[in-house]
């Protein structure tokens, strides 16, 4: 048997296991481990973890953000900053604008993305206009051809759902099997909130926090449960911010629902506090997002939901925007109100060393819980498996070699998104990606983008297993 | 590379991890896995499972118990009944009696196990006197020895430790990094309730699980619980059988206590009721066990734990006795009453069967956590990982070859333990082990032993993991 | 010191203490309790518990309830029923109709009462509409008259509020210091409900219990509270009738939350069940209130939540319609769906003997908590302290005879409301209420009504204690 | 009808409700609540509250405590202190040391008060040898002579219970109806915990609440309620001193358990730094008690328990030694070891301005609570009422008249108990107990002692009605 690629002398981490031994790939798959292989090309990874590539599942590309906002990456930059991190698919979203088609809308995504990834991208829809057309012939006919997932939200002006059009939706999720993420913050709530702090004055980008209390995502995710049990419908709870909002979740899960959860690297090194910046300036934009992220006490209570299993995925939220630009967080309106200030922050890039270095290097988590949180859990859950998310006989080639023991500082400079900050400038981490390569070719190699744009594909997606009724 | 066995075309499952591939075996050990992989000996294992061999890490066999009490399994017998259960591996105790030496306790059993095992074999410690020799020199001793964990009983005349002696034997766990399993069951309690009983006439076998409540049992479990937190060591609940010992554990858990959990089949498929036989007679202490099993509301509890992670490992329990013999169940003191009915049900050979019928089959776990909760786990939780428990590089060729679609009724007559019947006696199950091996050698195939007594070994392990402060 | 009647011989029971002694009225107030006082007039309670006077601060009274639907009571009949079963005062609700003044509503249940009482009565407000002038000034001003109440509603077609409109209700609340009593059941949740029933053809009176789950009730209620705790003003939840919502009344009372409760004779005596009728038929019709009675572990339930504090108030939610007529139960769309069924139950006349034979015949609550439930907290909660809601010095006479030992079977025939049957007929009750005195007058005699049309009065309220900052 | 006393103008308070009124009195009873009463002695009590007079259900006084160590009252200073402090009844302890008859304990502690004390005094016993005959004869004798209620300790040297005992005396409890109050802390940790810091060098009193961390108390908590659960006995939790064991008993009386639950100043103003006075030296020891306070977060804890009814009672635990003196807390040995230090502070006079000043004053209890929880829930629970606990007719005329608006700072100068120190010097008090009547006599009156040494009887109690089955 003549293989392509071995890859030598590592040490293969699957999310459940870690063994020493070589892997070979002919063509785009792993078709063989095991001892001293020989290939035509041979990679040294003595020292090095060989790890199935990242799989972020929560990533936003080249979205329409508001009037005179520009999202900082389109499909090109986004996907080379994620393969610079140790990714090799991402999962960003078709969101369907209001009166108008779902399926004009994924085409219209695809196109952008078309030619442009350096990894494999999947969309999941976004689903803000759930018309009778869109329920009942759009959604069921774009979830057979592979769009097997769609994320609906609680608030936004433009998004939100009315609780019966979520129940509405939840139903056509749970005959046709798709798995919906839900963007669980309260409408109302964060618009009584907005106006009273703007009433009082209260407008710099830290009142962006303070507008979205854990009381709110709480509040919206018990929502989104009790509307799950009612029409029993798995459902998968995004950005989780804090306590409030996971006891929610915990409490679901232990009473046998199927509920899941993910959070994100905001949510265990970022506080509100950030949000001030030095001075309540406008640098507290730079960590806008939403929820925003709380306090330490909530970042305990995230990596206890890490560690005994409450959250399932760890994703980025990549929503990247320029800092210093009137299309950006500096947008003009930002300066009278919190509220115009574009919600998101970049990520893609950052994640996987963030989490192993807080995670697995400071002893929170375990290797194998690192690779089931940042990428076999994912493609598990979004209908990828056992194409993508882990190391074992079939399965694209998409790995990532990681050096378990390299520091490094995050800074702006070395990073590849579109974005002209990073939230986590000057945070120190062990543990590195050094080489991404996705079905068996090198897409980044020591922090160098070496792939080809174009190389990364457009994936349909398989129904997900936590839609269906198996115990997981 | 030249192998002396392949697997071939069957579906690799590990605990994480379902694909299909051949295991390519040489030696012992699993040295590649690939697609059309040559040996000079191959198995057809198309439509078949390939799963990690069974470990068991809570097995009794020739255990004193009494007297006049004889268990019905000696190493051979309960080794050749895991081996035709799909195990490879069982982790039996070495009990020390009160007054001797620990150290010549574990001598006395491994002379009793040697040259006899037919599946591979380690020893737990079970500590009942802790004299400051015990601690102080035999159990670190023993601890280095690689006999890393031991047991401890908050019950049972002879086993009972006072509160102060837990508290001193978790605290040179904690220093020597053992892990301690706990039987945490309320001894006075239990005194109290069965005096009761028999003073109110209540003899019968049935009353054996009246006088051990859950109370009883969620008692000592906090106690437990509490006392390690103050030590500050990680413990393993065994045999929890309902919701209210698993609510204090799942309550340790969201709190961040590293407290772990096992349970068995009898609380997943038994009731009290079983204890009453058809009319109240001595036939119910066939189903005699502690802690007994409890009712269904309990066995769906027990679900909801083995779903959402609150146990780490499902183990047997196995304790035979022989029902009809007077060194058994049918002791003459146990018509007088139900407290010398010998405690203990066999279970080591229908353990995997009834897990997978009940869990996979019936969709109420995924495949992937089967093997978790039957192999992986134990293997990781007392140090023997990554040697066992999986299938990989390097890994020993423990492998079950299973058919997920098999039917099977369990009956004492396909059964090769020493005792004379089955608690399960006329259960019907979908999915039974087909070929064990052990090391790369069939031990038991088509429900014929045909390994050699004596080729299991005696391990010595390696300090748990769980034992240790990383996240896990 | 002159007394015009003293009350001779009975036990005077309070929220607090119960004693022996006569109890002196001059006037319409209690002036003196003491051994061996005489008057003018006296009564021979001996033998008879001497209570403060019932009220039911929740009954409805000649509400609009839909097109050709007419409710069964005007406050004649409804306060003559009350008077018979031993309550002294109501508070009824004056309901604002969309489109119009709240000011105007009021006017006109005022005038529709006038001249008409039996018993005092006080309103409530029942806010449907949320204009910037009924938040600004109509709401405000009535306060100040003494309106010192009102109810929002989170589920009907004409009342229900959104999310922000409750907000901004709770705020005014906050502000003015109103006590908001909440209808807690989630409008888009039964709307979806009952369009998938009606779909389904299952239409009959039982399935207005199915389209209106505990999961409907626990989520508005976690919302209101979110809410009330967002704004931070306390609220009354009522009509509370089963575990899941009263689990999330107790964790946020737990959480040191400003949050009460009520509950109701339906939600300890019926269930679901009694919606099916003999045979699904519509004389289930009879048992249609919202919410809907649960079963009988819910029951179980809310006995615990009496015991243990979570409830404040026990109230009837009298809402009596006829059920052999086109404007009552059987009105002609009713048949056609559950939706259409009248939603309510009469209960003002046998509220008080039933938690009496039920909590305190049967030893689960005792004589001072069925006071307190009946009378006390709702005199505090609802601003009418310490001139109703006790027997001490000052009060108003406001008094029922109570003899705890009669056996009483409630029959229609027996009762005084406008409904033709009471759900609760054959229900036997130890314990019934002989004589009803209002301010020194007796209203009702063995089961007569021998007082004065008119002679009720219609009060105005304080603030409440409970909508103020200070410890309860 | 002639008075012999009249306190006019006050404003009466009970448990449940406050009203403006005479109280007239005639011999040692109330027998009249009016207006405009005249009598031979009148008291002007305009602007003052009339309480019933506090009852304190944990006082120690006169108790044995080690070699060498005297407690710092007597029967005349203790009860003399608690009258100054607004107290018409007291319950301290007669303690059975181990081999003795708990008879003639009794009957030791009843001559050593006999004609002695300025309040009315009943005895708790206290047992510490549960021998059969103690068990089976001279408990249940006692009890129906009218000691009611007994107190058992899970840990100390000499009156530790082991379980066993525990769950006997339980079923005596059971059987003959008494309430048993325990003090829950675990023996064997706090040996342990000891024994550690004392091998560590950290002896200062500060060590001491180490060596009874939280986790001991809420461990002993669940323990005495699983076994009260098993026998199916009310049990009173005493003394309770934060959020752990307090979470316990909330979750058990959430179960519907009888499980009640008192406690104390200390822990709702110190803290366990209190213990390390200005430099960690033997100062600390004037704040030694048991359980130790512990921290702001557990005193937030306690209020919430105290508002929403976790707690029935609030005593003082007073258990005074002197500071400066070799039979007090410089007990020679205390300066070796913490643990020689006498546990226990004092404290009856103090209690009630405590509870009225922070809890009334600062609104976060009512007037109410505050009488409920410092004087009627005691009678009740005891078998004192309704001789004891509320102003009734009937009663005796036991009452305090206070002044809610005084201010006082808390001074050893003031006080009147044997102890030469109070823990709260310094401790600025708003509500003030002005003069105190036992039976219409005044015993203390503007800080002054001037009632007769031996007015005091020593009172037999009824059966509490908390420990019968009835509702409460
Ligand atoms: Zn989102
Ligand atoms: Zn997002
Ligand atoms: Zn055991
Ligand atoms: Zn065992
Ligand atoms: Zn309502
Ligand atoms: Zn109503
Ligand atoms: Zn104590
Ligand atoms: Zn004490």
């Amino acid at each position: 048997m003549e293989l392509d690629l071995a890859i030598r002398g590592g040490t293969v981490v699957t999310a459940s296991d870690t063994f020493h031994c070589d892997v070979g790939i002919r063509g785009e798959r792993i078709v063989v481990l095991g001892e001293n292989l020989r290939a035509q090309r041979e990679i040294d990874a003595s020292g090095l973890l060989v790890l199935p590539g990242g799989i972020d599942s929560h990533v936003h590309i080249a979205q329409p953000s508001g009037p005179g906002v520009v999202m900082a990456d389109d499909f090109a930059s986004a996907t080379a900053s994620a393969a610079a991190g140790g990714n090799t698919t991402v999962l960003p979203f078709a969101l369907q604008q209001r009166g108008t088609s779902l399926r004009a809308c994924v085409e219209d995504y695809r196109r952008k993305a078309d030619g442009e990834c350096y990894v494999d991208t999947a969309f999941h829809l976004i689903v803000s206009d759930p018309t009778p057309e869109v329920l009942g012939q759009e959604l069921p006919a774009l979830l057979k051809d592979g769009y097997t997932s769609f994320k609906v939200f609680m608030t936004y002006d433009d998004l939100v759902l009315k609780d019966r059009e979520l129940l509405d939706v939840f139903e056509v999720a749970r005959r046709e099997r798709a798995l919906v993420m839900v963007h669980a913050e309260g409408y109302d709530a964060i618009r009584y909130m907005t106006e009273r702090l703007e009433r009082e004055g209260r407008t710099a980008p830290y009142y962006h926090a303070v507008s979205r209390p854990e009381i709110v995502e709480r509040e919206a995710t018990h929502r989104a449960i009790s509307h799950a049990e009612l029409v029993d419908v798995p459902i998968m709870i995004v950005h989780v911010s804090g306590r409030e909002a996971m006891e929610q979740i915990r409490w679901a899960q232990s009473r046998g629902l199927k509920v899941y959860a993910e959070t994100c690297p905001q949510y265990i090194t970022l506080t509100a506090e950030d949000l001030q910046g030095p001075d309540m300036d406008m640098s507290g934009a730079k960590y806008v997002c939403s929820p925003p992220p709380r306090d330490e006490e909530s970042q305990a209570a995230i990596w206890e939901g890490l560690r005994t299993g409450v959250f399932q995925t760890f994703s980025s939220d990549h929503c990247p925007f320029r800092y210093d630009s009137p299309a950006g967080k500096l947008h003009p309106n930002g300066k009278t109100s919190f509220r115009w200030v574009p919600n998101g922050i970049p990520g893609v890039e950052t994640r996987l060393p963030i989490l192993f270095s807080e995670g697995v290097s400071k002893g929170r988590i375990s290797l194998n819980r690192f690779v089931e949180l940042t990428a076999t859990n994912h493609a598990k859950i979004y209908g990828l498996y056992p194409r993508k998310g882990s190391i074992g006989i079939g399965f694209d080639a998409d790995i990532v070699l990681w050096d378990p023991n390299r520091r490094e500082v995050i800074r702006q400079e070395i990073l590849h998104h579109g974005a002209d900050y990073t939230p986590w400038e000057g945070f120190e981490v062990t543990g590195w990606p050094v080489t991404t390569l996705l079905r068996g070719q090198i897409v980044a190699d020591g922090g160098r983008i070496v792939g080809a744009k174009g190389a990364g594909r457009i994936l349909a997606r398989n129904v997900s297993a936590y839609a269906a009724s198996i115990g997981t």
